[in-house]
């Protein structure tokens, strides 16, 4: 209970630092008699791969996944898969400066102040790397999803800076947002934000944004009150990626300026089935999936890592000011997507097997 | 692991339903040697109690609360604390309706499409009377964190509708909260707020709000990443409350639009500490406290019980008109605010104790 | 996690000390639609209840039980069921002697030790008192396990003192287990025992021994390698009730002097069923069970109370004489037989529940 | 929570199978500022490996671990230490029969029964070459423990077969126990279990046995009563090791034919410190710690494995002779000594952790 592991019956054990070897997750509790290759997990860590566009950081990782136990003839065993990516390119020089300073909005200080040693390499443990570790256990379960029970999850960036993009939810696939290389399905947004963020890296700045998720066909009946709540667990699994400030459902903080007359969402049936005439709630309605489709939105903040003089002062306590070098992307945003998807993907997975037992109901 | 619990030190096990004869809260691993009384819990379930305003629901409940266990001569014993509160004043004759159509925004189709059951009266275990047992066990949390630690929890109505409070969270104080019937600090905006509630109520509707939380004094450290991180749990605390939509630390979804230069807070040093200058952090940097105060505000929805006709369909999926009768509130807000402040002590504590041990380092 | 509470999935919480107003259990978990009355409790409490024939406490308890939640028109709601179980028959003044001195065999000084402080009266927490919640609960479990897989538990004492009963566990029945006042199911052993323990009360002394359980019918394939084994899971389950020194399955101890010739247990089909000739596994492989009967024996010490002279200190640190007073079985044996079935239906039932999801595949 | 993790705050989490590419655990919650390197794991992991002696396996493995997180320049972070020991020696062609039959006293149906596949390979998943990662991760506690609160964990070979040794647990060694192939301090007893084990390897048999462990200096107050008592998660750490089917503490199950006035221990006062004058307890009581050596045994059956044809029944549920090929001890007593002590040191130190908080009240 140290930290490291997320879900109840999916559950994930997530290990490594930026600069280490290797880094990986361990699932458990992966439902058996599912097809699973490297390659299906692959895919999605090319998605959060650095280097992969010019509005990411410069590192290059191969980012290789391979998976050293619980498959057996390509099916998964019901015992624990041990995913590993091994680091190439681990660049530990440029981290003197920051070993012996706390930069402003990482959290050097904060892990300095809980264990009183820290791995200043990347940032060790804090740094955004670790969510490959994250992305391949999401890849798991957004298969078991997408197979078993035809659910899909989408993520894409909706607003980057000031930039908004208008998307229909409901309406959006994942290659409109695989279609440029910020993932946001709005061409003419897509457009703006590049731009910005390439603005932003010339400043030697870093913007931040907001990733919205849909995730279609879940069945009804998901979630458990009253503490684990389908939302709930969401919540908590969205503020555990790094540099997220909020988390919204369905109606989110717009809710605060409506009236119940018009929050409320009608029932009626269709095709057999209840459903809402609108979608308020979000999919989730007392902590329990409604059946329709679970949107939410995460906020994101701005990179912390910047080329820029900032205040700050050492490990001893003395004032100074530190310019951030190594590599960064001047917004996380178009990375982070796929890190949105995989935490969706393993909470309800985790929820649905709490439903129907550790083999998925098959 | 079936929901009903919260916390992994500071551990509370909710029970009850909205009309059955007592609802309560079994709290374990209250730290041992605490002075502990009903009177300590009365005082915050007071605050919460229904009818003790115009603005609330007229259903009269003393809410008395009763130590069952885990207190000897005055003082815990470092075992479960059982608390009971009786439930006086149900009349299970206004819900025959809706034990056969869904309330729109309620929890009666969910709960339904999960269980194959519910007990509809008052909306049984989706009741918001259910969080009367966590504000006692929350007051527990408070008293510890107040004496032991000078850890306050301040929440208010930040947010009403469209009326929105002007307030500096940094030195807002529990008397200012308490001193109107809506608990926001700012006078005029308390006024408006009234108003609308009155409005709403005049009109069978309901209005949602944003209440803010800030804590005070907690010691740098507590958080463990990478998924217990301090503010993931915390906004699982928030979401896992009746009726919530969001959640948002610091500087929150406002983040989006900022560069990070300026989000960034830079540190100096303060009285022989280590203090950030601004605080767009809310407190927790990389899931970890950092000595700042912690400042988080979370989205209600307006109360989905109002007393005009809805759309909806019947358990046999027929299509029928409600009108939800029952005793409501107009808006949740105010009698909300003592059940933020409790699930953000019960966090906070919860953490604490990961760091110190079961005995809060005593 | 502070320990009061046991299962992952049918999850009990328990709370109470001796001689509290009160004690009780929380079940969460308890899968929805089963029939449930005060009366299917009522009937294992009363197996345990104290003062039931002359081998047991003098003490009188009614131990009348209330269901207070999670229930709905006599069917489970899936939803917290809290049972609470009113203390009326508590004389405190016998405990003053106790309060200051630690009682040689009984939690006393471990308790102090841990959290420094205790409540004396009783026992306090440490109590056998406390395991009628666990009755309480484990008679819900009894219940589904029967109505719905057709599972049996059954419990006796199988070796009182050097009285072992000749007992051929696959043919007991809880009526030969009921026939007599100590459970034991060999009517000449029984008398032994009956004669042993009069015995020992006339000698002020206490006698221990040994309770077997064997549980029929349990479907192959539940339990959770490699930690939450099935055995490992009732190991911990049988550990945790008082006074219990040893827990031993199938083969147990006496495996150690057999060869592998003799103790594997040959598989053959029965009935289109994979089945095995002898049971020397006790009914469980790798953590996982056969399908074969799960068979399993529990040591228990001698009860702590004796009435006569002990050397021990006070909590000041000073020799002195004890002679413990108040009320107490000269052997627990007896009451402990439907203590060992309530546990050991929680477990499986918890283990169940995680291969079917939370409504038992219903 | 699918079986593979251990422990509450040093929390473990083990993969892999026998003919894998690699095992490992993940060890979460380790206290930072520890000095760690690989030798300090592999010289426990040297204690396990196969073909140490003509006592084992000839299986030949390295089993050279490696640190892949969680430790910077020698000292451990507190965040994961990812540990992998890669396997080189793994002939998969033996096990071709095996794979279409169940090998009688082996996990091979039950794991059918569970998951409806199994890695067929050397025993896949439950194979005992996964203990080889519990080891690794007990070594690291049992370097914290000993370091840091001098507590020693001993175990040794207490009987094989028939023999027994005549051994003072409070006497024993380590160095004692490694003096000899079979780890058991009384040299004329472990003469005689050599040569038991060289006739039941010439009858292709195999032989049980029991393991004795003495923990001493454990500090009192250590336990979580009721379900978390320290000896019920030690019953259930033994249990969770391969081949186990029984624990005792203390008297264990010689505790039945004693009297209360034998059985208890009394108090006295030795160099200001409580003790008790005997320790039939064996260290435990209510749960908790009491100061006193922690003394417990473990019943171990013989090896499932011999080379003899045995009846059994196909996967298609066919009647078949199968005879076992592959790589064996005749008795897995020898090797299992530094498992015990692991999982054991396991044991102790995240109870010690849920007193004194993540980093061990340093």
């Amino acid at each position: 209970m140290a930290g490291s592991s997320f879900g109840r019956h999916f559950r994930i054990t997530n290990w490594g630092e930026s600069h280490g070897p290797a880094i990986g997750t361990v699932v458990d509790g992966c439902p058996p008699r599912m097809e699973l290759a490297e390659g299906d997990i692959q895919a999605e860590l090319d998605r959060r791969r650095p280097g992969q566009s010019a509005m990411t950081t410069p590192r290059s990782e191969a980012d290789k996944v391979q998976i050293l136990s619980g498959v057996f003839r390509g099916q998964t065993t019901g015992t624990p898969i041990s995913l590993l990516i091994p680091s190439t390119n681990t660049i530990s020089q440029d981290y003197d400066e920051i070993e012996h300073a706390f930069r402003p909005g990482h959290a050097d200080f904060t892990y300095q102040a809980k264990y009183g040693i820290r791995n200043p390499f990347g940032g060790g443990r804090s740094s955004a790397r670790v969510t490959a570790g994250i992305v391949a256990a999401g890849a798991i379960a957004q298969k078991f999803l997408r197979e078993q029970l035809n659910v899909t999850v989408t993520s894409y960036v909706r607003q980057l800076g000031a930039v908004v993009a208008a998307v229909n939810p409901e309406a959006i696939h994942r290659a409109a947002v695989e279609s440029n290389i910020v993932r946001c399905p709005d061409a003419a947004a897509a457009e703006r934000m590049i731009a910005l963020i390439k603005e932003s890296a010339e400043k030697h700045d870093s913007v931040g944004g907001v990733i919205e998720c849909i995730i279609r066909n879940v069945p009804p009946g998901l979630g458990d009150p009253i503490f684990d709540k389908l939302d709930a667990d969401l919540a908590k699994a969205m503020l555990a990626i790094n540099a997220t400030k909020g988390f919204e459902l369905g109606s989110g903080f717009g809710c605060a300026a409506m009236h119940g007359s018009e929050h409320n969402d009608a029932y009626e049936m269709k095709g057999g089935k209840v459903v809402t005439k609108t979608n308020h709630a979000g999919g989730i309605l007392g902590g329990i999936s409604t059946g329709m489709p679970i949107v939410f939105r995460v906020a994101f903040k701005p990179t912390a890592s910047i080329a820029q003089p900032q205040q700050t002062v050492t490990v001893k306590g003395e004032a100074t000011v530190l310019e951030t070098k190594g590599r960064h992307d001047p917004s996380v945003l178009p990375r982070a997507v796929p890190v949105v998807d995989a935490m969706a993907a393993i909470t309800i997975l985790d929820h649905y097997l709490a439903a129907t037992g550790f083999a998925g109901g098959r």
